[in-house]
């Protein structure tokens, strides 16, 4: 994960880091953008998708855990931030057709359509925010590149054409670390919440946590477990097994940041 | 863990079973006595030891979290129950002398000075209950036997003469037990909280989890991991390596019942 760059460094909030996008001065991660705001994965689809994708959002809210849905054909999301237009203010997007991600393109008004609806899921750049103040490692962000993440051999509730495997994150810890990561997370179901698994990744279909399916592989020591958490990769997933038509998400890491602090999604 | 005989069946609150303990009608262990009810751990020191033990138990809250602390030479704990009289409401209790366990016996007038204070720490049973409301499997209440226990290689905080190793209680169960179990006991500060360890015995010390040093060896299945907590033994081990002229605890198991609902320690 890169951080922000010299450049970025007056991206200090939500608005200021969505202008920069829609200027095209941002490329690539938004990780370390704007600290203290919460960021989140992109999903759009047609309306005529949407109740299918809402159900299947609500029976998976570890994968799934929605902040924000947009009236149709409108690309904004004022509840997430003022003057927020999906169409511009993310670094990068990619354009789904047939289950399949056919571009990769910086600004996505020329596949806006009346019949849009935009879905924002809660990313772990949040609850990673929360762990690093309390002095815990992050492997990743130590290592500078993107989070490990695995398809797992658990399957997602289906709701109507949506189905797929949960995706997950992983995070090596020393088990004190790990307990505590527990506890802190778990005030974040906003932010897909406790990990859903830890220390015994056969059991979840993971053979080998040096060879993630997306991200980067990282350093696993002996004296560390391997901690998964649900990963909003999931919808990207069940994009692709479901053969969509067509469909727009964010690109991998870079994420739409709102006016929201990531402090208010915590339940405790 | 035995669990309560049809003969108990009546005991459904502290205030009965102390006064059934009083009356020599309860042998060996509380498990399983006046569900919903906080049981404690007891140690009882002379006053000029007194102020040694609670820095220790401040320096150690994970394995000594102290709910009721007496006036010196006063047998009663008004807060914790009604009529409580720790010299004679808990089924069975240990002398010791000079560091080592002179008696067993059913009753400690005999042995009670004017100079005694009395402390209860909480105890593992409280959110053991909160565990199994959860559908959580305890394996050492379904095998019937007593918590297997272990010292540590880790060292307790030293306070004045009170020192010695870290003694955890272990249950093993599935990961995604251990998270929720995690959670659940991170409710229960005063009854040693969210575990210490999961996953890697060998890095607290912890050589083999099939043999205990105190209590009784349970199964370990291959699909689980090894969650250990803060045990309420610690603070008798601390009595033995400090050589301490003259102390009674409670003997294992024989906790001492209150008035005080286990619910009411929850912090959330």
């Amino acid at each position: 994960m890169e951080t922000a760059s010299a450049a970025h460094s007056g991206l200090i909030d939500g608005l200021s880091v969505r202008r920069a996008c829609r200027a095209g001065a941002v490329r690539g991660t938004t990780a370390g953008l704007a600290p203290g705001f919460a960021q989140g994965n992109l999903v759009i689809l047609p309306v005529a998708d949407a109740t299918d994708f809402l159900r299947f959002a609500q029976a998976n809210p570890r994968p799934c855990p929605l902040i924000g849905v947009s009236e149709a054909g409108d690309p904004h999301l004022p509840a997430l931030g003022a003057d927020l237009d999906v169409r511009t203010d993310l670094p990068g997007y990619r354009i789904w057709r047939d289950g399949e991600c056919v571009a990769e393109v910086a600004d996505v008004r020329q596949f806006w359509r009346k019949d849009l609806v935009s879905f924002v899921i809660g990313c772990s750049y949040s609850f990673e925010e929360a762990l690093l103040e309390d002095g815990v490692e992050i492997r990743h962000i130590s290592e500078g590149v993107k989070v490990p993440m695995f398809r797992t051999g658990i399957s997602c509730a289906p709701a109507g054409k949506f189905r797929g495997p949960l995706v997950v994150s992983m995070r090596p810890l020393k088990p004190a670390d790990a307990i505590r990561a527990i506890q802190i997370t778990s005030r974040y179901p906003a932010m897909h919440g406790a990990p859903v698994h830890i220390g015994l990744p056969q059991q979840i279909g993971v053979a080998d946590v040096r060879r993630p399916d997306y991200g980067d592989a990282v350093t696993v020591r002996d004296d560390e477990l391997p901690v998964f958490w649900a990963c909003g990769v999931t919808p990207q997933a069940a994009l692709v097994e479901s053969n969509l038509p067509f469909a727009i998400t964010h690109s991998p890491g870079s994420m739409l940041v709102t006016d929201v602090k990531n402090r208010s999604y915590a339940v405790i």
